[in-house]
């Protein structure tokens, strides 16, 4: 697999929530989706399902409040449409003890926690799982989030990622402060560390001060990798400057390869390796042992769709209360001038609908928000979906892919039982772990810290 | 046992640090101590050893620091002082998936997170681990963490306690906005849940603003058990307010039995039932097959001290430089003004030396801090111990007793295989557990939230 392919095969990452649904909110309504989500097992079920795959990651997106329709979360409620979110950390720690190779990775706002406190978490994290963490930045952009955490309003989009940057600096600086080699646990000289291997940050910028020392030593991986959605110009800097693994949605090859091209060349300009840096589009799979069956499948999946999981999570995104329009109202100027532009929702639903003025109904139909066909989906036999992804991989449009599940676990399943062995077979994916920390899997390298060597000074004060 | 002791019979907590010693910080250049204290086979293992033995509890508490002389750490690192401070909820988790009946509580502070985040973090967690978390709330009162969160320095005493009355009742608040029953799941209907028994929680206080719905719905126990560890005037109301349980410092009969009585009389003077609040002292046992075996025991582990773990220590609760001055050299009265008063540490060594202007190694001396005889210690054969602690709990000192280990996990093994037999054949202490949340084992009333009853019309909306 290495020797033939430099960027060393596919990279397989998987997109949870802890949720009560997956990405596609009609999940849970599927009859096979066990409904235990608020316990452990329902996650350590999914975790080894993957491992037993050889998926890489398992990944986790975050909101810190659930979607609301205006201020009203009847709907939310009662259709189930993201209603629960459970903290990441406890969730990813029940997956890592069911786990000996999955890499696990967690979404931790910038904009609502204190760097000092995520790079302790994510840190401690990395340490219990043996070097298998990975952290997604983002910044929060939902006027629910900040209404939770007693802002008013969110940051601007700008000021966010200026914020966001000055962030993972602290982080990250805070996880280079102990050298690899700081802790000797001598019990007999009473040596505990040479503190000459560990270092104060001292860090006091625009938005931050933390000063240090950190209290968390290295992992085996170094510390966690770093995941980034950003696709925008700002956000697409972020991401070039900070990310192993970035995330986006990928609609088809061509339009695909660009993105791809781009951010390679962005990490090339920010002075970074493009090989260290893994694009991975998100997609949902629906794998069939013939065409006929995946349709039907996919058919059925689509019936478990309901018009307010869209509008609930259209409104979750651009802040926009819909529920005081009717469904095929056109939205006047003023209106439109009050729905927010996150995530390129807005301009996607005017360009496709071809109307300066859509109505609630364009929204839905033409965001396909809350449907299944929000994202990208392969679907059809494993010859099929491996062909497409494949095509993908080799035509340079991405390292490898993130997969949302129409319904869990059944859509890691089939796509483990049926679509992996057919990569595996083409040498498309890898058939065992390379090592044991994420790092090791994905290729990506071990950050090393080694700082100046002990002064003999030093060292004689303890003898 | 219980249809004999009203009272349930004795609670037993181990009193852990997720760091590189125990409270003594020479545990670790203790022989018999594993040093894996970066992995979670290492508290895997004392959980499974506390369960073994039935302890109702496992309880760490933290800082966001660690303890420096001034403004140098080197002592800190060479001598391993509590250099390190894993974050805590993923090492909660870690031992909550080596275990089935265990309580597992950690601290975690008012002053420097958002009720938001607390009460979704201890939420999850209580939901992974089946209802068994506990959280210990207290109020930071060191400057390195102040200075570790962007804060110049820590803030006022009282005040730091009306801003922990305010989060606990944002957190207390947000854990009661889902009803129990809340929750249908039905795949067939597609009610998820009932939005009549979902409440926002929309709290806008002094210090904190936090809206909802909650996204985390109720655990088995209903909600994490509340500890604390308050003992002055305006902390012995806050625990009498909040604590279920209550830990604190005791050094003998009769002074336990007026804390205890205090304590008791403060909970019904709040409106609370005061068996429905156990006071429990954090002790140190150390127990031999002979009191001989148990007598070099102390003296062995006394010898594992250094000076500069009680200067280290004793700099961190009073937030004063020791390092400048000469240990034999008295401070001046402008030098006493600058030492913090947290924990009565000054006061007491004011009063055990009887001089007003004491040196450094009085602090050392008559605060005992850093060593084991800081807290009270129970040293002999399981007969003596038994007999200590039957004293404690039958005059009503205590209601249990949080354990302190002089080196991990030797002291929980020591203590479970020879005092707890012996503690259970006097019928003091639980032969096994009663149920599997934390509320059943300690005999705490599981708290019931029931919203009003669906109306008619949300109902009908669904179907």
């Amino acid at each position: 697999m290495g020797q033939k392919d430099k960027r060393g095969g596919m990279a397989m990452v998987a997109f949870l929530q802890a949720q009560n649904c997956s990405n596609y909110p009609g999940s849970w309504r599927h009859p096979a989706a066990p409904t235990d989500f608020l316990t452990a097992k329902h996650y350590q079920r999914i975790a080894r399902t993957l491992e037993e795959s050889k998926f890489h990651l398992a990944f986790f997106d975050d909101r810190l409040a659930m979607p609301e329709l205006g201020d009203n979360f009847e709907d939310t409620i009662r259709h189930g449409i993201r209603a629960v979110k459970l903290d990441l950390i406890p969730i990813l720690t029940v997956m890592g003890m069911a786990t000996d190779k999955l890499g696990l990775g967690g979404t931790c706002s910038t904009t609502y926690f204190e760097p000092y406190h995520v790079a302790r978490a994510f840190a401690t994290l990395d340490l219990m799982i043996g070097g298998r963490s990975a952290w997604n930045v983002v910044t929060s952009l939902n006027d629910a989030e900040a209404a939770n955490f007693g802002h008013d309003e969110h940051l601007e989009h700008d000021l966010r990622y200026d914020r966001a940057d000055e962030f993972i600096e602290v982080v990250l600086g805070h996880w280079a402060t102990w050298a690899d080699d700081a802790i000797a646990a001598d019990q007999i000289s009473g040596v505990f560390a040479d503190p000459a291997k560990v270092r104060r940050l001292d860090h006091a910028g625009r938005w931050f001060k933390s000063r240090g020392p950190f209290t968390v030593p290295r992992s085996p991986q170094g510390h966690p990798v770093i995941m980034q959605a950003g696709q925008s110009g700002r956000g697409l800097a972020f991401a070039a400057r900070w990310g192993e693994i970035v995330f986006g949605s990928i609609k088809a090859l061509e339009p695909g390869r660009q993105t791809y091209r781009q951010l390679k060349d962005a990490v090339i300009n920010a002075g970074r390796d493009p090989n260290q840096v893994k694009l991975v589009p998100a997609i949902f799979t629906i794998v069939g042992e013939t065409r006929a069956i995946a349709e039907e499948k996919r058919a059925f999946i689509e019936s478990l769709a309901a018009p307010e999981d869209s509008l609930t999570l259209i409104a979750e995104v651009t802040n926009y209360d819909f529920s005081r329009l009717g469904l095929d109202q056109p939205l006047d100027d003023a209106q439109m001038a009050k729905v927010g532009a996150n995530l390129g929702l807005k301009a996607r639903v005017v360009e496709r609908s071809g109307k300066a003025n859509p109505t609630p109904r364009d929204f839905i139909t033409f965001s396909k928000r809350g449907t299944i066909n929000e994202m990208h989906v392969f679907c059809g036999t494993a010859n099929d979906i491996a062909d497409e992804m494949e095509a993908w991989y080799t035509g340079e449009a991405c390292d490898g892919f993130v997969l949302a599940a129409t319904h869990r676990p059944g859509a890691y399943e089939d796509f483990g039982r049926l679509v992996i062995p057919e990569l595996q077979r083409r040498k498309l994916f890898h058939t065992d772990y390379a090592g044991t920390t994420l790092r090791e899997n994905l290729g990506l390298e071990r950050p090393v810290v080694t700082h100046a060597a002990p002064s003999r000074k030093a060292m004689d004060k303890v003898a």
